[in-house]
């Protein structure tokens, strides 16, 4: 049970910092990147002292980050998982998450893409643990629809094989869709993902 | 023509600092991202002076960044063309470029992804330049695939639709490749854009 002001002295009140710190730590590093994204900015955002935010997060922005990855990950999971129980043929499913994810790009004027990848991006090399963690975030995601494909009858190969280039498809297309504010690439990308997907059977 | 050192007087010193410059933000914005490169990182990168890079870039790190991303479009273009142009058959041009943007990634240990999303991301929204020059290196990319796909016989529309799913992919599969640290991404991406585009024929 949460709390919705966040505020008392309850173990829910607890639990509610700490969340309003990794969703703004979230929200601000998909928008701005990691190295866009300051410690009090954060700290403002989520309406947390900078004492409690390094009372939760004593490795600070770093261990933020890894913090904002797996929830940007939980969150296109639920996206990706609503999407793929929305229909029974995986590519009807993966048409309705390209939909899905136009819908919520364009409500955020193009800026709220994909969670997991501007904070990822530009650490690699000085910080293995956020790459770690987008790592996992993307072999999730693969996991999800692996399960669909084999559910709906594919072979253990071709679903694995088709959930690689499923998600890198989603990715990228959400990207030239953020880049180019247009829906275009996605919903193209979802007919595409359908039709190869088609080509197993 | 130009020197090897950048040192001289002609107009050909002139240039090669400018190229020095542009090479050097490219490079390091692609690794780090817009905000995490400073105009004296830049600097230092590209053996200029502080001086010499306002002169050439009197908009400082923004209008650098522009420049950056221009470099890096035709960077990933000629990557694209060289790629396309190796095949006959634009399914099996794609696993090559695949190949080949997977040898790079791996030589750069992982670093080296596409030349212009790092630039581009977590600037949205605050430098519409930015976002502009990105969306053109896009649509570039996106002319040279239609361009291989009508040679080939493909009809106007298949082929533009086609266009950005090729690049969508392309772009996907290097940033899961980078994630992840693994080549499978890409070569994936590539065996399955040449059988997506056989279905087209």
């Amino acid at each position: 049970m949460k709390t919705t002001t966040g505020k008392g002295a309850g173990p829910d009140a607890v639990l509610d910092t700490r969340e309003r710190i990794v969703r703004a730590a979230s929200r601000l590093m998909q928008r701005q990147g990691y190295d866009g994204t300051g410690i009090k900015q954060i700290s403002q955002e989520a309406e947390a002292t900078l004492g409690s935010l390094y009372h939760f997060f004593p490795g600070g922005k770093q261990e933020l980050a890894v913090a904002a990855i797996r929830h940007g990950d939980e969150e296109f999971a639920d996206i990706l998982r609503g999407a793929l129980e929305s229909a029974e043929d995986p590519g009807d499913a993966l048409v309705a998450c390209t939909t899905t994810l136009a819908e919520i790009l364009r409500a955020s004027d193009w800026t709220d893409g994909c969670p997991v990848t501007a904070t990822a991006l530009g650490t690699a090399g000085r910080a293995p643990d956020i790459q770690q963690a987008a790592a996992e975030a993307f072999a999730r995601w693969r996991g999800l629809v692996h399960a669909k494909l084999t559910a709906a009858g594919f072979a253990d190969d071709a679903a694995r094989d088709l959930a690689h280039t499923v998600i890198s498809t989603l990715e990228g297309a959400e990207l030239a869709a953020q880049v180019s504010r247009s829906e275009e690439p996605l919903h193209t990308a979802g007919r595409h993902l359908a039709r190869l997907i088609a080509c197993y059977r």
